[in-house]
């Protein structure tokens, strides 16, 4: 591999392309995004030139696409109009099967680094955004796995259907609890008085703009259905126990979970 | 006011008294508590003695049970056959309605500090604990409303079955969905794998011992199960609208909720 095309130079590919270069990559970084972002990349050395789509992917040998996940569907589908190229082409979406089905006849691998921060852009990109996180990939291809290892992240390798129905449950599911916890809060302005830690801790993802959260919705419904019901069917269980000392027994199920998450983690 | 009786000197109780003294408190402070506590809280100089309950109340201008709350409501049995006294009695228990009926005859004024840290005991108290956080009583009480201000607390003035309505939205409905989403994570162990900071953060609270919740599912049921059925509501409201754009208007309800929160606590 000796040219690397990030399509989509923010946080998550600009991250990308600083992180292969302080692991060691020594082959050319081309960047495709808007002219601000590709000059500013530019100047701040996370690419050595930006390129139209169209003519930096024939140049190519891996395509990465640090993109939202709707464009990235709109740039697979330019992709397969282009002439075919030799080169592996992989992503960054939150949501893999909707992608993998759009990716078809393409020399493709999906990709989901867990990983992110407050700040976006190029201007917040850093080499070590994806050390000790997660980064999933959908099946073993050899040049990802090798790079994913050296800049420090850890591979996990998925399924993209079997992604899809556990970032439900990890992910979306506690999005929609925190949205709505937040508004069945809003509901009641006295209950800001009394508000400690345990409201606060709750609420904090409701503050995540719905931006992202369109294109997940879009891909992943189904899945998300399914980890909905499956978390409100404990809810009731909960309810129901509310009153029986058995109700234990769950708290200390769910204390271990927890603490067995934070130690993996 | 010149004697207070710490009744339980732990974490709260010991919090208070040392408090009192920081503020300007020049009574004595009397401690009921196990002998190990009490020679403990003496040697820390968060008490001047310690008595039995029976001695300690005829003493007493205030009465502070810093309990659990199913021994409050033992402690306010056993003040209902002593001799009656002049002592103004509060409590600090995390549920008002319940403990109010049963200090029903008693100079009583619920209260509920909403402080505390992860580790507990006398040895772990400190007279910061209540400052900036909010000090719930159920009544306009004079004595205690000055000190309150004085240790910096944030007053606030509830009925008790308010009280309850609210923290069973704030405080009981958050831990049974931390629970609920440890249980759902838990009976899916590949989960921890893709585990990232929204799942941590939404299941801290289900490391909490099962202990507390007791007394508090014990006196505060009917209430809880009400922000339940409101919250599994709205859950199920976000479920239909998952491929509705109309959404984002949740979400951005939310978000202005969650940063409501942020700015008044």
């Amino acid at each position: 591999v000796t040219t690397v095309t990030i399509v989509g130079v923010g946080l998550i590919g600009g991250s990308f392309a600083l992180a292969l270069r302080k692991a060691g990559f020594d082959g050319r970084i081309l960047g495709v995004s808007s002219p601000t972002t590709i000059s500013r990349a530019a100047e701040l050395g996370v690419i050595d030139a930006g390129l139209p789509l169209a003519e930096a992917v024939p140049q190519s040998d891996v395509v990465y696409l640090a993109q939202p996940i709707s464009r990235i569907l709109e740039t697979l589908a330019v992709l397969k109009e282009l002439a075919p190229s030799k080169a592996l082409i992989t992503d960054v979406g939150s949501t893999k099967a909707a992608i993998m089905s759009s990716a078809e006849g393409l020399r493709f691998v999906g990709g989901h680094p867990m990983a992110g921060k407050e700040s976006r852009g190029v201007d917040s990109a850093e080499a070590n955004l994806f050390r000790g996180r997660p980064y999933v990939l959908t099946s073993h291809e050899p040049w990802l796995v090798e790079w994913i290892q050296k800049i420090g992240a850890r591979l996990v390798i998925l399924d993209p259907v079997e992604h899809d129905r556990l970032v439900a449950l990890t992910s979306h599911l506690p999005q929609l609890i925190s949205t709505a916890l937040a508004c069945s809060i809003a509901g009641e302005p006295a209950a800001a008085r009394v508000a400690g830690p345990a409201a606060l801790d709750l609420t904090r993802l409701a503050l995540s703009p719905y931006e992202i959260w369109r294109d997940i919705f879009a891909t992943n419904a189904a899945q998300i259905d399914v980890a909905l019901d499956a978390f409100i069917g404990r809810l009731e269980q909960l309810k129901r126990m509310l009153r029986n000392p058995a109700i234990e027994s769950e708290f200390d199920h769910a204390a271990m979970a927890a603490r067995s998450l934070r130690e993996r983690s």
